[in-house]
């Protein structure tokens, strides 16, 4: 695993939030490559290698004329298709004058992106992120741009929400989700972590959202789709008014969505948003949720970020293979799996058989 | 070619301006190798190992004394010849106590030093720049010390002059120099490109210069010596007035010299001035065109500046040999071909025998 | 030498002063290890290894709990004896969770820890640096924490006070230092180097300690003890009044402290003091030493540092070995055979055994 990229090529990864890509030019780096993203004049994204086929300039340095990129430094200009279609101070244009194309579809809000075979590149496996875009959820998410980590340890950290009782003490952290056991469930490209938390003391986050006095019963079904993208259904409902059973009316309930995106073995884009489906209007709620999450260092995510990067550092400085493992690691095992089943289903059959051959 | 260095080490290599070279010590690395520089009392230049052969302590920590230099931790003394000749408490000096000595010579207003074998340091090898330091010919240069780009992305920059129209567009770039064919000669050690633009507009910098209106003819004559220093011939004379056959008084001539000097591999000093022999007396000129070329992040060379840093970048993330090239790179190449045909001469001969002996 | 670490591990190092050590976790990496210090409820010291066996979080950044430290991430703890005693969500311990703990005493006002064989961990081989802690010696020191050097740079620094002349020149710089011969003596552990100066000007520091007008003999004498401390004996007295026979009671005498622990290969921690015997209780003195040796860049200390950190970057770069010497470094030589020798000691004894079969 120490020098095979930990990710998997042939998948579709968020890059960039629909707000942000404008008819401009803009870098990123998305499993290790360069990407040049913008957006065409019709609306439709597009994505090329931001590296000029001439002398290698990064192409996000140029400008955008007519839906197609202008080199910054000689002027060769290359279109969506990546094909080059004029070149300075020549009439005749090398055929073999282009630049990779990475296929990209805007849908829940979100950029992705395929960085693997484009043949493979089926729209129909984007993850299902409709919260973010549905009318009935209401959330005001963001990006965390070059985090410091393997984008494993991010699904690691949100598949084991008992992190929360020791990260996020005091605010959604609670004994109660260390105390109450979980299950886990698991197909082909899903697994699933639910645990049910009855007849608590509601914790100071759920208790403000809640906003009636009594016990809850709390829970977390938390949904991993290989590789990389997370939905986590939360919420607290009064207990006894049948939460368990399945009607959520007396309680609140929030999903929290989790894009993680490898930018290279050792840092990503984590994109994420909390929605919620209650009191949409109050856009006050709506920036507190917000602020809850990222506040210049005082977020959740930022007390989660703080534990990432420093994971990450220990583990370039002392790399132990595999890591020890709790009973709370059992969801975050699954997500393991199926991720490196993915790696696997990517690598050349050649190798394995020459060694066959060769024992 | 990856390994091996990309500079010969047997040529001049402008070190200093000589207004900075002082009675003091000054610290720079050439050709991957430390070297203090100083002024002896009779003005001549001295350039030493900048290492103590004691404890490698580098001397331009420490301070000159009598043309000596003194190191900053124990005290040995060294002569201008890289001989030790004091050493503390002890009289009889380790004779071969000496740091290395490289050849060096002031010549058209820089210091030159050679960083190969010493007995082929012949000064009647430096380059012409006669420019520099010409009463006729008037202009303020400086350098980039420590560009972050290998120095021959600079030769290529500056052996194909289409790049002016992307780079520079708005002073000196004109969609003229990618319409107007250009030729190139070659010799042993020399290469020359020459454009000529007949009867065009004037760009917005020569139009400034010329101060008369009319269409003009603009020249670009660039004339490259291995291993790395070009001068550029330059102008603009009203069309009609001969200036293609050789009667420049109706027009404007300056004259860009540069001398790129490798630090790294990756790295170069740049040592640029821009002269003129026209209103040679006008100082708000000289400042106008220092200020044209480099200004705090608005100047010409700072543009390309942007571009040869990222460029490297993008080289050093993305390798991928050779380059492609086009058209407009008839110059660079020849450039390239020669400075290689210099690097070939530094090789040593036995592993080609070897080679041959083996095939 | 190149590959195998430049410092012994059976050794007690310097971790941190009396004072900066509190019920709170210190993070300071030791000898390329991460450490984690704290001091329990009864005042004894801890030392764990910092990174929890589960996730290898850096365990500094969790907190303390009733002498026990607990992790940051999932909330495992971990006692004084590095045992996990607590996992969360689950009651069976895994008897194999455990960090490693290092061997900590306090002593002569530092924390030392041990980094080797917990077996060969015996306090009695604490340095003696009871001038530290002796109530007939005052003084206020200091730690450069990180210093960018091996720390045996360090130690060839005190072991030839040559360097005082050039590195100090104005303070206690003097060229008698350089003039007057030394010897050094040495035994398993130790080696000192003593030097008199006699009946010369007082240095302008010493001068003002004497505070009386005359020529004086001037002592240093330097006792390095492997692997890396000092303590260095030094003054004035006025000549003729008896110091070098022993009778020191017309002088003024001070002693230095070094305790060097190395961080990495090449960063170290420096504790160091300089205490006297004199105006004991004049508090002004006393800070008035503290800044001469440590004042924002402009004190003694501070000015080797500046040497030793160009140092290493110039061995970083142009390796060579071994050094030149000189007769000045007669006891910095002494100091690394014994240094050698305790690496060598440390040493898998059978590589030796294969070579020889192999000769």
């Amino acid at each position: 695993m120490s020098e095979a990229k930990p990710f998997p090529m042939n998948a579709w990864y968020a890059a960039s939030w629909d707000y942000e890509l404008k008819q401009a030019l803009t870098a990123r780096t998305i499993c290790g490559k360069d990407v040049v993203l913008y957006r065409r004049s019709d609306g439709r994204p597009a994505a090329l290698e931001d590296a000029c086929w001439h002398r290698l300039l990064p192409l996000s340095l140029g400008h955008l004329k007519d839906d197609q990129v202008v080199c910054g430094y000689h002027g060769l200009v290359f279109n969506a298709a990546g094909r080059c279609t004029s070149m300075p101070a020549q009439e005749t244009i090398n055929p073999s004058a282009c630049v990779r194309v990475f296929p990209s579809v805007e849908k829940h809000r979100l950029i992705w992106v395929w960085m693997g075979d484009p043949a493979l590149a089926d729209p129909a496996g984007i993850p299902d992120f409709h919260w973010n875009g549905d009318a009935q959820w209401v959330g005001e998410g963001g990006t965390f741009y070059k985090l410091q980590c393997d984008y494993r340890l991010v699904v690691d950290n949100l598949m084991d929400l008992t992190h929360e009782t020791y990260v996020h003490a005091g605010s959604i952290g609670d004994e109660a989700i260390t105390r109450n056991p979980f299950s886990v469930t698991h197909g082909e490209r899903k697994a699933t972590v639910s645990r049910w938390m009855k007849n608590i003391e509601p914790p100071p986050f759920w208790g403000r959202q809640l906003g009636k006095p009594g016990r809850v019963d709390r829970w977390q079904i938390v949904h991993f789709e290989a590789p990389s993208t997370i939905v986590g259904d939360v919420g607290v409902a009064l207990t006894g008014t049948g939460a368990p059973e399945g009607d959520r009316s007396q309680g609140v309930n929030g999903v929290f969505l989790a894009a993680i995106t490898p930018e290279t073995a050792t840092s990503c884009h984590y994109f994420w948003n909390f929605v919620r489906n209650f009191r949409q209007h109050d856009q006050s709620l709506t920036t507190e949720l917000r602020l809850a999450h990222v506040n210049d260092g005082r977020g959740l995510y930022e007390q989660d970020r703080a534990v990432l990067e420093a994971q990450q550092k220990a583990i370039d400085k002392n790399p132990r293979q595999p890591f020890y493992n709790l009973n709370i690691d059992a969801g975050a095992l699954w997500a393991r799996r199926l991720i490196d089943r993915r790696l696997a289903a990517e690598q050349p059959q050649e190798p394995a058989r020459a060694r066959a051959a060769a024992g």
